[in-house]
């Protein structure tokens, strides 16, 4: 999507504080911080939103949820963090690239 | 787990405020809602956290982030919602049985 901001710095072309890459998934902090280790995680690959996945994405949103617990205890979290997605304009979202949040204190 | 609450009400053996169940997956109302819709969506699959989860579980892990949408579209959340997982007690997290809070106002 071309002027989808999340598939700039997935592809390189807006800076951001990563903390992980590999060929399907990016991760990196938050600009606007709601906790001591607040970082998103998203697919490459555009989606607007939860609500725009079908069964092919499963095993994306999978490997989402997965990856989660594995950086958040490389961040510090390993007592605990929370993870949320928000969906919708009525939910919250505010950038339309599906995207998780992962927050917690050190 | 034979102490679980979660697994109780996933065998039936605890009365819940069902909207879904399949043979994986079931859904009930919060006892304590934080919104005006305010259900939990877990695997009948005892695990205790998302830190507990591994590649065997990314499936379901997937099905549960894919089943949130139908699921708030039909509590009437279509505007749109938020879902969080808490993990470990630094992390909110009340009852060790993994689930998905799914949250939103009509």
């Amino acid at each position: 999507m071309s002027n989808c901001i999340f598939c700039k710095i997935a592809a390189g072309e807006i800076p951001a504080n990563k903390l992980y890459e590999d060929d399907e998934m990016i991760a990196f902090h938050d600009i606007h911080p709601k906790a001591p280790v607040h970082f998103l995680l998203i697919p490459k690959l555009h989606v607007d939103s939860l609500a725009h996945c079908d069964a092919s994405h499963q095993a994306m949103l999978g490997k989402l949820l997965l990856l989660a617990p594995k950086l958040a205890a490389e961040q510090g979290l390993g007592d605990g963090f929370k993870t949320a997605i928000n969906t919708g304009a009525g939910g919250g979202q505010e950038v339309f690239h599906l995207h998780l949040h992962v927050l917690g204190n050190k």
